[in-house]
């Protein structure tokens, strides 16, 4: 169990890893994965882009780097922590690592597999069931995520409106 | 559309996939991503065990490697084709990277999310649903499967034997 304390660490934590994705104009998720001792042993935040990878989400990376600390598929008591609800493929990979639990940030209402579309973590007939927190520092979460596209939009708006600026210029000069 | 000769092309190349994971001792498991020419753009086979990561399914090896190839996340109009039913996580892979169609060889019915536990390529509210042809080759890719884990068992068997036969002679020397 984790206090208060500790789940604020782990979260900012994994806001830290989301910054990095954010900094460089990739939409911003972040995840850490910590062993029963509290130790991080895995990070990663979304690079789908950058890697022009499908599967290069931030959980995914954590998780691959977890398994590569421990030397072992199975990660066994660890915890995951994400500023998004996972997808569909991040929540079957929490299953298939075996992790104890997830905590989680915003939800996400157009792909999330734990309790938003899908409930991938209540599906009985599935060999292993993560304990899922929800909703922690949500606020922060989604505000990261709103913020993100909103700036994306302003920044597509003010490209269009230079473009057709430029366009009226030159017609102008023709 | 795939003819008959192509998709029993396409299948025998998921199987020497699997050929590979068998002859390291690893479930065989095999996957092929097929792009809009017919050219195989990634290869993949079950390394779970062999290299202690809970990612490394058949199928995410093979997506990746075909983002690799076309330096793209989206694998449009390509198509995946494996021996055992996507488990949640590949499936939501296949979902992620807007693959058109996916053939798969045996239902799996412990962790199968195509139709045998859960029916991910179903879900309206997700944003992308592939294309699904079950069973092709369904018999050579679940006897492949059931002959692996009764040679495992067997294996098994003859160990415990031995370390028995061995407990007894050691106890009659004493």
């Amino acid at each position: 169990m984790f206090s208060s304390e500790e789940k604020k660490h782990y979260m900012e934590l994994a806001f830290a890893e989301a910054e990095k994705a954010e900094a460089q104009d990739e939409v911003p998720i972040g995840a850490i994965v910590v062993d029963p001792e509290g130790q991080v042993i895995g990070r990663g935040y979304n690079r789908r882009e950058l890697d022009n990878v499908a599967t290069h989400h931030a959980e995914i990376l954590a998780i691959n780097e977890a398994c590569k600390t421990l030397n072992s598929w199975r990660l066994i008591d660890c915890s995951l922590f994400v500023t998004l609800e996972p997808c569909a493929m991040c929540a079957g990979a929490i299953i298939n690592a075996r992790l104890k639990e997830v905590f989680y940030g915003a939800p996400d209402h157009k792909a999330g597999a734990s309790g938003s579309v899908v409930d991938l973590f209540a599906v009985e007939k599935f060999n292993h069931h993560p304990q899922v927190i929800r909703g922690l520092y949500r606020d922060k979460a989604s505000s990261m995520l709103t913020n993100f596209f909103r700036t994306i939009r302003a920044k597509q708006k003010e490209k269009k409106l230079k473009a057709k600026e430029n366009k009226a210029n030159s017609s102008q000069i023709d």
